[in-house]
């Protein structure tokens, strides 16, 4: 038995710091968490990776089931960690594992890691769940879909910026990263567990969206409306395309308005993320 | 004489294409260009890195000097590559030096390269010659002001925004990443050479923007009016914080007015850039 294995005992203790660490990189449970940086290891086992402080809290707030809660002391930032790790531990099922400092550092997929980092299971989050999930949030439906999305770093602040715009859901089609990126929970600040989120492919979301009577405006640089001059207060989807291709002749087709940003640039296009935030915000304004 | 080396010929020839291209990843200034990734090496040389064909078209449409433009025909994506390439050599300057691929592919910090890479000297963009440089911008000043942003990627997502926005100009006040960082070129897609930017002490910013009679706006979440509920249409300065920090006491205490961007989610904040956004198309609209 390595030495690493020791670690073992980390799952049965009431304190989480009581047991030894692990310090073996060999470890298979560390081995088997640091897979899940990779797709295709995320699609296979169904578990996806929660780093960071302010990330775990949001997820154990929203009730998500975890795992293994990976933690290591010399990293934390306040005095927060230990009563978080407690409380995952009683509401999430979590099962907390402390790593030696070099195991947690290997790990971490952060600069500045903050000592935790949990596995959980990848949450159903499909249409047909999602106005149950959505049922709490209040007033006209405001909803962010997003196709196509390339750049993890975009969908998460995507994510970031429709929870605080308050928006009712964000629906993710066509996804070029999944949601469950590493780096879409980072650039989320884990909002990914506390906006109502749904994937699905372009034409299921249309439909959905139709049958509920929301109003479809999509954004495209060909617009001849500004994002402004339209009514935003009304149940409404906005629709914002990838990085690289803008939305497809589909949802440009069979959108009820298309609009555009005004552009007084050289340059020809805004940040995906930033397009999403220009017209969320607008939206809101006109909410009042 | 080292395999490599035949590439110094490709200074001289008219016909980007007609040298041989540098093999060796020892060539001297291959290696001298690798090193101005690092902040210290930029600061002693004098000199920073532009990848890209988009990047390399608006610092040459902006009349910056160039020095070597290494270029490697295999990543080209279209046929405007070889003209501009010519026209960045006639009008500024650029000496064109081929590279073999995997050169290239070490030589460039992106993921997909284009196969254009130039080295440029840092331009004095202080307070002293924004007047001149964002003379030609019609109307009302509108200004972002940015103080101490930390990621490269946010500073330059801010530079494409403000450029897109229209705005007069960019004043970066005691910066933590320095502008010439090759991932602030990246994301500002070369608007860092076409939206009119200085950098400065945020004292002589204050007293720069009051000699001209600048409105100084700040945005914190601590203000009790909105961005939206504020006139934005007269010569305004947005102030904007760091990611972690926000702004300042000084600039708290030292600007004409305090806005909030409204927060209807369960995160506290918005990402610094997305901020910057929001207020900068809030002005656009105010101004019609």
């Amino acid at each position: 038995m390595e030495r690493g294995e020791r670690g073992e005992r980390g799952l049965t203790v009431s304190d989480p710091g009581g047991a030894l660490p692990i310090t073996s990189l060999q470890n298979p449970r560390v081995k088997a968490a640091a897979r899940l940086r990779d797709r295709r290891d995320r699609d296979r086992e169904g578990q996806f990776l929660i780093e960071g402080y302010r990330e775990t809290l949001r997820a154990v707030g929203a009730g998500l089931p975890l795992g293994e809660l990976f933690f290591c002391p010399a990293f934390f930032l306040g005095e927060n960690e230990r009563p978080l790790i407690e409380r995952a531990r009683e509401s999430s099922g979590a099962r907390p594992v402390e790593l030696a400092e070099h195991v947690f550092a290997k790990l971490s997929y952060r600069d500045r890691p903050d000592g935790l980092l949990a596995v959980a299971p990848i949450p159903k989050w499909d249409l047909a769940s999602l106005d149950a999930r959505a049922a709490a949030r209040a007033g006209a439906p405001l909803i962010l879909v997003v196709q196509a999305i390339e750049k993890p770093g975009n969908l998460g602040t995507m994510l970031r910026t429709a929870d605080a715009a308050g928006a009712t859901a964000v629906i993710v089609c066509d996804p070029a990263t999944d949601l469950w990126n590493p780096n879409v929970v980072r650039a989320s600040v884990g909002t990914l567990f506390t906006v109502p989120v749904a994937e699905g492919e372009s034409a299921a979301v249309r439909a959905w969206l139709r049958e509920r009577g929301i109003r479809v405006v999509a954004t495209t640089p060909d617009a001849e409306r500004l994002h402004s001059e339209t009514d935003l207060a009304r149940p409404t989807a906005l629709v914002i395309g990838s990085e690289q291709y803008g939305l497809d002749a589909e949802w440009l087709a069979e959108c009820d308005e298309r609009v555009r940003i005004p552009m007084r640039g050289e340059a020809d296009s805004l940040n995906a993320a930033i397009s999403a935030a220009v017209v969320l915000f607008e939206a809101l304004r006109q909410r009042g």
